[in-house]
């Protein structure tokens, strides 16, 4: 047996590449407190100070420190890096995605116009011989979606029914399982590439085949670039790992091919805390590491997870405000043996938010279980109170179906873990649907014909019977124009920038989960409640163009756990589910859907007219899953309620609900607080609710943070938003000042 | 109605692309003689000399007069060139593939070290920054065939049991109907492609969709990229031709832009001859153009085919001898409606073979029947006879078949003009694939096991009852990897190097064709003949490897007429096509094969070892479907009634016979001499052969120019090999030998 496996128990992973069985045969669960957590080592602080002032510095230059206009970015692009000048022997964990810490490298591959687009945004003027190598002789993503995009695509999205197509840059949410380098080397992982190789598709050499060929081929050398990236830090990293500094460095070193070779929205950890606690558990028995340096180790993979920068153009800041990259990464969660998957390590990770301060990366996700030891429960919870830095998921509705070793691939989108990707899909905005059934397919905002021509409702009010079928055959319509958007734009991100190190690290026989979204779901709900039960009438203009509704009387709003809402926000996610599952989808991917927005509900929200609920045009929607701002009159218990309704089969991308609690209303000190929040949790994951944003603080904060965004205390001011954190004062004003107008709990 | 198309009749044409109904609405046959046809002009004269001066410098320089090591060829790469320094008034057609005559350019597409070995072997260094580009930013064709080989495929061609695969340059045989630009202009193209676009998979986005949308924008711009061209030489071709000088200008314009976007094996003209004569018949209706100016016209785009011109590697110029270009141009044929579509222009371009001396390119084809006028068979048959530089097509088989707008899309193959496309698939060597059915797969050169380790023969006899069912399991492995070899190479080359600008001058619904080829053909027939009717011994090696037979006792031979080896060798040809067809093809394309070997006969042949028929280890196959090298014992009618007996449909690439007559065979002078030759092709091609390669020499006139390839005589002595033509004193000394070798027939 390799030295490197000492001690370690279990037979299957070793012969095979199977990071489950290692972990479910190695792994010690903890269920005590925190209290034997350590505090930030000097070479902690004094990193941690170096970046903070790199982040002080990045504000001030108005968002960007750096940004690199020579060199393409790739695995082996850069020599070794370092956070300081003479931070080397300081940095138990090292490696940058380009030569200096928060440099913003110059990512081609997904479209040429956007990366000189973000540089020139930023001031920098990317070489001009890039600009001729990615328009005379290499393609990208970008021209080859255009070049294949149909009118109707065109329109569509100039129309904003679709927004946030992946279409300009990488797609990201594919979760490369990085601890595969650490537990196998490299070198074990090529020849399990090459044996796939071997055995594939000799029968009939059919387009798919020679496609997949083709990718693993590409994945062996970027296994190979892997390993001429690490050994210019000085590490071998062909063999395994042989201790918990080792394990750290090597998957962190998968992660960061990752980040020099894609720039995805969404670029996640993964679930990596249980497994690497296996590396710690035996150093320390070993009598080779105490929790000094574990915790020194954890603390300075997380800052590294909180030094990810792409470099992105201001549209695409519109879309997902704050300059998030979803480092998403896993702590909790319960094995399909029933036994916690809780270890020290889970402690640790959420420890760094006290180390080191709240931060929005990396994307710290608690997988969240009424069974998951009460210690560590209270403990997320007394850090969500603290810092507004965490999310939870529901561990028990997501292991029935992904296993016990899924990651979250984006914002809450669970993947099995080196088993699956996902095939990312921006949203379909469901409200505009809704005003395109009432006036056959015209566009509110740029009166061309944007859906098909239907019969539109010609009379003064909007009555059930004529809205539904038109409804029912507007979504259908959108649901196909959404899926052959997103065949096509796969289709080419797969030609033109293909993942080749993540896929790597995931099986060759990769299963792909085709994921859509919906937004504006609270709208629709509420204004089809208002049609249903109350009388909304058209406002036309001159023109006879619907431009307002004039609801007379009252009617259920989602929100309120009343039935009558909340079934129509059950009939609303199946029915365009349905509609989804109807189309081909590429690579015969099993399509998925969210309801999920990001801070994207704010431009949806501008280029969407008035509703029948009564939300005026231009306004934000609300995000997410959340009940329409003003709806939630019940309070707090009875708006999870209704959101715990949406069954989470029909939503298998993640159904995203963002909360914010006043402090007040979960106690008198943190620690009653703690206690109610572990409550509110269980109750409400227990009715089989799939997410929960949990923010503590109250609006005078925010406000405050507002207007003075110089004070100290605001600097590292984290906020969880709709599938995410981000510095509160990063936002924009617009979306700071949508933030405001969410309802801030008071009572629960 | 447009004022270039006037006179002109037939209204279809006029409201969408189809040439041939233009064609059939506005020819005049030509049933008379040769007598009305021009001497060359002085211009020609002056232009002519510069080339040949040009053509002795770059024989004397090593076959290469220059080559370009910094600009990547493309449509707009180079500005204007002329053939001399002033004479870009001489010049009635423009129109250079670089900025010098005879320069090859830099096309790298197909494979980056192709392209770079081709400098380098003539003495020229390639850009450095070019081979950066397309090895870390652009992936070329030859980059992605090889990530996606199998390990069986690399065996397999290594061994040269499969040879000549496309799989590091273009694949060329796409003819793309260039005189769609003369008769529509571009514009009206480009409006045709993009309602293509526009109608084009709306329903289901599947990949093959999407790949075609992006073919078509990339054929849109490809146009667009064309007309820029031609501006670059002062001409317009947005619009349609408004005279003959123009339509023959437009019409190369089109041919230029594909042989500088493509370098592929052939690169064909295509059928353009009747379509031409039009434009000049309407010019000298109209009083614009003498008979002088016509024959200048033809003589002028010919010397333009004559100097196509591509950078080639040592292994490619082995397979295809004397830097062919198989720029194939189509005379002759019979019209659906009985009429000939014989024109004068069709006597003007044969008339070049006289008026600037025979050569190998462009390679003129005659579209035989014995109903075509007897005034252009002869004058065919005197061209023959004096310059050996024509091939003959049976246009009564093809024409059911393919219609009559068919083009020669490379040696002899037919594809629908502007209909069609052939996915060119190089040649299996059955030779080998029989010597594998006796020893078990393992091959005689390399001592690989190549095939599969199937039972050999072990005894000391091949007796047929072992033979058979050994030699059919051979085939089925050899049909399934070479369909499979071939769809990855075509799905490649799709991917990486796609001819937009050829197939924007082709439907966009097009039909595709899937070429395999057959080599070793007739030593196949032979020794199956052997095996049936005499005893076939096997010598050993001292490990128990067959290395040679013994063949004890008389047996029939193909080639003359008789019907026990005959029948073998139709049922070969249909055993092998259909093992072929039970593949799957890429895009659906429509497998067919061919017999024709080029000069490649001489390469499959050092790579097969001794065969039953008494053929030696490593000497050269008899080339495409030639009866073997001396088995023809019954003269050269016995040897064309055993080759006319293949059938056709079976063999749709083509069936490749080349003979070569002793003048004194065919008559006393050449006026007999052609009566001769129109009176043994009529009955030839009446049996429903395919195909013929006429040469009218001795073989001593052969031995004089291969020891003094000095004489002036032998300049542009030119012959036809299996497949094209070529200048004598271009072929390696090896080849010589080989074409020495073959059968000169003293009688019929």
């Amino acid at each position: 047996m390799r030295t490197e496996w000492r001690g370690f128990k279990g037979n299957k992973w070793k012969s095979e590449v199977d990071v489950r069985d290692f972990i479910q045969n190695n792994y010690t669960s903890y269920d005590g407190d925190e209290n034997f957590l350590a505090k930030p080592t000097k070479a902690t602080e004094e990193l941690w100070g170096i970046l903070k002032n790199l982040q002080k510095e990045e504000r001030a230059k108005g968002g960007v420190l750096d940004m690199e206009t020579e060199i393409v970015s790739s695995l082996t692009a850069y020599g070794p890096g370092y956070i300081g000048e003479n931070t080397k022997e300081l940095e138990k964990i090292v490696g940058l995605q380009t030569d200096k810490p928060l440099k913003r490298a110059f990512m081609p591959y997904g479209g040429i116009k956007m990366a000189e687009q973000a540089c020139t945004t930023y001031g920098y003027q990317p070489a001009d011989k890039l600009h001729e190598i990615f328009t005379k002789y290499a393609k990208t993503h970008n021209d080859g979606v255009f070049d294949a995009y149909t009118n109707e695509m065109k329109v569509v999205r100039h129309n904003h029914i679709l927004t946030g197509l992946p279409d300009t840059y990488g797609r990201g949410r594919i979760v490369g399982d990085y601890r595969r380098v650490a537990l196998y080397g490299i070198d074990f992982l090529i020849q399990e590439k090459k044996n796939d190789l071997e055995n594939m598709g000799d029968r009939e050499m059919i387009d798919d085949v020679i496609r997949l060929r083709e990718e693993v081929s590409m994945q062996i050398k970027a296994l190979k670039g892997l390993k001429e990236m690490a050994a210019s830090y000085g590490f071998d990293i062909s063999i395994p790992a042989a201790n918990a500094r080792e394990a750290v460095q090597w998957l962190y070193f998968g992660y960061l091919g990752a980040i020099k070779t894609q720039n995805g929205a969404a670029m996640s950890v993964g679930r990596v805390s249980t497994f690497l606690d296996i590396y710690m558990t035996r150093d320390i028995n070993e009598g080779n590491l105490t929790e000094d340096d574990a915790q020194e180790l954890i603390d300075h993979l997380v800052m590294k997870f909180r030094m990810v920068k792409f470099a992105r153009i201001p549209s695409y800041n519109q879309l997902f405000s704050g300059d998030p990259v979803w480092a998403t990464l896993e702590v909790g969660g319960i094995g399909q043996d029933g036994r916690s998957m809780v270890t020290k390590n889970d402690f640790r990770f959420l420890h760094t938010l006290e180390n080191m301060g709240p931060s929005p990366e990396p994307n710290l996700t608690v997988l969240y279980s009424k069974r998951l030891p009460d210690g560590f429960k209270k403990y997320a919870a007394m850090i969500s109170v603290a810092t507004s830095s965490i999310q939870y998921e529901n561990d028990d509705i997501m292991r029935p179906i992904w296993g016990d070793d899924y990651s979250i691939c984006c914002c809450v989108s669970a993947t099995q873990t080196g088993k699956e990707m996902q095939l990312f899909g921006a949203r379909a905005n469901l409200a505009k649907a809704l005003l395109y059934a009432i006036n056959g397919g015209v566009d509110a905002k740029s009166h061309e014909q944007c859906g098909p021509a239907f019969r539109p409702i010609t009379g003064d009010e909007v009555t059930y019977e004529e809205f539904e079928p038109r409804f029912d055959a507007m979504m259908e319509w959108l649901a196909s124009v959404y899926v052959k958007t997103l065949n096509l734009i796969h289709y080419m991100h797969d030609k033109y920038f293909y993942e080749a190190e993540e896929m790597a690290l995931i099986d060759t026989d990769v299963r792909r989960t085709f994921a859509t979204g919906i937004a504006g779901f609270s709208h629709v709900v509420d204004s089809i409640c208002a049609i249903k039960y109350a009388k909304v009438n058209i406002v036309r203009d001159e023109t006879g163009f619907p431009v307002e509704f004039k609801t007379i009387g009252d009617f259920p709003r989602y929100g309120n756990d009343d039935e009558r809402a909340d079934d129509i926000a059950v009939w609303l996610l199946k029915t365009f589910m349905n509609k989804i599952k109807k189309c081909h989808t590429y690579r015969n991917s099993e399509p998925t859907t969210s309801i999920l927005t990001i801070t994207s509900n704010v431009v949806y929200g501008k280029y969407t007219g008035a509703m029948p609920d009564g939300r005026a045009a231009g306004t934000p929607l609300a995000p997410g899953a959340n009940p329409s701002y003003g709806a939630e009159k019940n309070g707090l218990l009875a708006s999870l309620n209704s959101v715990a309704k949406l069954p989470y089969e029909y939503a298998l991308d993640g159904i995203s609900n963002t909360q914010t609690i006043n402090p007040g209303a979960l106690g008198h000190d943190d620690e009653e607080r703690a206690n109610t929040l572990v409550n509110v949790m269980d109750g409400y994951f227990n009715q089989g609710a799939h997410h929960l944003n949990v923010n503590v603080f109250g609006v005078d904060k925010l406000k405050d943070a507002m207007e003075h965004p110089e004070k100290e205390e605001y600097q590292n001011f984290t906020i969880r938003v709709s599938g995410y954190a981000v510095k509160f004062i990063d936002l924009t004003r617009e979306q700071q000042l949508d933030v405001i107008a969410r309802q801030a709990h008071e009572t629960l």
